[in-house]
């Protein structure tokens, strides 16, 4: 036994396939470890399994018993901005007129290092104290917050898919980035971040209605060049954004078609939002293997429309789907927050889809797909994530070989009401059965949020402890006496 | 001066008119007081304005300065239930199925007064905890239910109304009452709890669809004899109940005719939801002076539907409107939240109205209607609601004369990304201008939540503070040591 193993002692919920292929019977779908062990070595589980059986095994390994607390993957989000950090939650506008007043203005400011330094911690901060242990991350056209962003995520070693973000239409001019600009600074970070340390590429067309075509041609490019690098986008979010891009698309069908010309849908491809993707677009995205980041906190917040759950979780042509919370648009960086987003816009389709409603519109198993149960939700936020996103060699469960990334949750923790509701559904101090840990999940999507998350552990390590002495996540070492990241990763290459 | 005369100095925000009056112009139904001393005789505000006018008036009165937050009005929630206090926020189903399943078990508990009185605590602790000094509720169909509830009101000298739940069929035995039981019984409860200490009664039939016409009669027969007393019920919140409700009353055109039938609709009658009320019913609203409360996180959190804000704030026929956060439908009991849900549901109708999604059903001045900006919300949750519920003779802003209810909000508080959110807004330490405390409000309802709400005053004193000591609602006096309630509330006979 190496000095870099240790393990974590406690109650262990995780999934191991796809809940909605088990409609009736979910649970087959996760796995629950009322007492449990999870051996870590070098930042990656060496296995898992329960406490009785594996502690002979493991006796020299030092064990950290985290009590009363119900012990899951980190939470993956598929689709966030980095530099709306300070923006999340503006006032009054749908997406296009939200973009020029509130967003393109801030993130002007990354352009200027130390204010996208700055944000970098704000983000993580935040994202951490969310429970969030990955996230694929939009930053500007400013090389500067790229770079930004990839060191901070390299100094708290968290496993990141970013990009500079291409726009050459439809913004300010200092928002802008041309083609060419955009080919050759993608293709330099692609060198200095792709797979240093736990960063992954994206190249990032902001969108089709902000990229011409010669934008969209240097992504395949970018894309042929560097097939192992992901792709990161947004699609059909709001209706006036919709019709924009069907006059900027014409000879395109629809807004996938415009990914399709330019050869971008296909496998480790996500595009945020989705909202108003058309039947035969779903069958597209399924098909080619491309993920939507469903974003329910920011389709609401901006008005922008129910995302059919339902629709895209069709077994026969089922989209792969990851969780975003879109923040700023979203306003709010937990996951938890989100899901609880998520099933409101599942319940309101839910309604749409019963035939009470309008008859003909009537759809009884697609209404029910619609419905986010503990199990749904929670697989969306980790594994479901993970395989959207293509990293579910990597991350999603506790499977050994995986990165130890995860979260302890407070089933008790939230507004003052908590602790009497979750009490209906225990009968002990803690779940004791796979069903009672399921029912004190939704309570936590229902009536939890940030505060449901009570620690945050990256690679083995705890990076975020609720209620610490230090109000932000305690990074090991002082940011102030790092080495400049540059050199950090210089050195790795 | 006599002895109960004490004063809050801080910053403080309220509302004199209805901010939908002045589209454009919304400033001119708010006021805000940078330095502002509100004086308190008697649990009732005595006078109110600027320090420096008023500190040299009462030189003698003891002042406690609340620094670094904004004051305002208590928040006032005219849809909630009682007996839902530990249900909140349960899984999976639509109006109808979610009462079966979830919500009549739990509130057959509430016949058994230990339980019911164990509740009421609960429910008060959160009800303060989140800012929110007056309810209008709704308890079971037993009286024990409702005696516990003005009891606990009544010790905390909260403002409420309430009143015995009238339902004789579509429930199991157990929840139902029979019409002249439930004459008899509120008739009783009217004798002796209306307009004690500050309880107010509401006959409450629970709805329509659960009450035969001879309910809906002895209603009538309440009200004629108790024309002080306020109506309280629920409206076509879900579309099948919708459809039930149409069978139940044939001889009605729609739901609302089923209450113009039995004599209700009026002044003083609220009915919960609304959200599939016809243009035709919403201007009979109007007309007759009723209200509903307008209840977002709830009818998301069921799939109910999208409440037409914008069409019940047409000029030509103002409906009058209070939030309701209807917990347990309702997965909070806080209105900060409640205000969030509500500006979700008013931006995706927005959406639908803006003609992007079909022109034929544009209407811009309606979409407008539907924006919720932080002076139409905060209106709402103060003096709008006091409004609809014709209480804002007694509350609802800080004019001479009214309830000394308010809360004292933290613009920082919530979740992590917070201050340096709202630091956008700020120049100095706090808000030195309207429009700048208007804009820390909205980052309140946007990214605030419970936390937001440092302590919360109730007849000019402090009934919980945030953190404090004592996880729950400082209650001035152990419960245990009261008289029992019955005797105080019969002391005052």
């Amino acid at each position: 036994m190496t000095s870099t193993t240790t393990a974590i002692r406690g109650t262990f919920f995780d999934f191991v396939d796809d809940p909605w292929k088990h409609v009736g019977n979910e649970e087959v779908a996760a796995r629950f470890v009322r007492d449990g062990l999870l051996v870590i070595e070098n930042g990656r589980v060496k296995d898992f399994g329960p406490f009785a059986e594996l502690s002979r095994r493991y006796s020299n390994v030092p064990v950290t018993h985290i009590r009363n607390r119900l012990i899951m993957p980190g939470f993956i989000d598929g689709h966030i901005h980095f530099p709306q950090t300070r923006v999340l939650g503006l006032y009054g506008a749908q997406l296009l007129d939200w973009l020029q007043k509130w967003i393109f203005p801030e993130e002007e400011k990354f352009s200027n290092r130390d204010y996208a330094r700055t944000a970098a911690g704000h983000f993580f901060d935040n994202l951490l104290a969310g429970g969030t242990t990955t996230c694929q991350a939009f930053t500007t056209s400013s090389p500067v917050s790229t770079e930004e962003f990839f060191d901070e995520a390299t100094r708290r070693n968290v496993r990141v898919i970013a990009g500079l973000t291409g726009i050459d239409r439809f913004a300010p001019a200092n928002s802008l980035i041309g083609a060419d600009d955009f080919y050759h600074e993608s293709a330099r970070l692609i060198e200095r971040y792709h797979r240093q340390g736990r960063n992954l590429y994206a190249i990032t067309p902001r969108f089709a209605v902000g990229c011409t075509s010669e934008m969209m041609e240097r992504c395949r490019q970018l894309k042929q060049e560097h097939d192992d690098c992901w792709i990161n986008t947004h699609i059909s979010e709001n209706p006036s954004e919709l019709r924009v891009a069907r006059e900027c698309y014409p000879d395109c069908h629809d807004y996938t078609g415009a990914h399709e010309k330019h050869g971008l849908l296909g496998p480790k491809f996500t595009a945020g939002h989705g909202v108003w993707l058309s039947n035969d677009e779903f069958r597209r995205f399924a098909k080619a293997g491309a993920a939507i980041a469903f974003c329910p906190m920011s389709n609401l917040f901006l008005g922008s429309g129910l995302f059919r759950l339902g629709r895209a979780t069709d077994p026969d042509h089922r989209v792969r789907l990851a969780l975003g919370c879109d923040m700023g648009g979203g306003n709010a960086f937990s996951l938890v927050r989100v899901l609880e987003e998520a099933y409101k816009v599942g319940m309101c389709n839910n309604t749409m889809l019963d035939g009470s409603v309008n008859p003909r519109e009537q759809d009884v198993a697609e209404a029910e797909r619609n419905k986010l149960s503990p199990y749904r939700a929670f697989y969306l936020a980790t594994l479901g994530g993970a395989h959207a996103l293509y990293l579910d060699d990597l991350l999603g469960n506790f499977e050994p070989g995986k990165e130890a990334d995860f979260v302890a949750l407070d089933w008790n923790a939230g507004q003052g009401a908590m602790p009497w509701h979750q009490s209906l559904v225990l009968s002990g101090p803690g779940p004791e059965t796979m069903d009672q840990a399921a029912q004190l999940l939704f309570g936590i999507m229902a009536v939890g949020d940030d505060r449901s998350v009570d620690e945050t552990w990256v690679a083995g390590k705890r990076l975020y402890k609720k209620n610490a002495a230090a109000p932000v996540a305690p990074v090991a070492y002082p940011r102030e006496l790092l080495p400049d990241a540059a050199t950090l990763v210089g050195a790795s290459v």
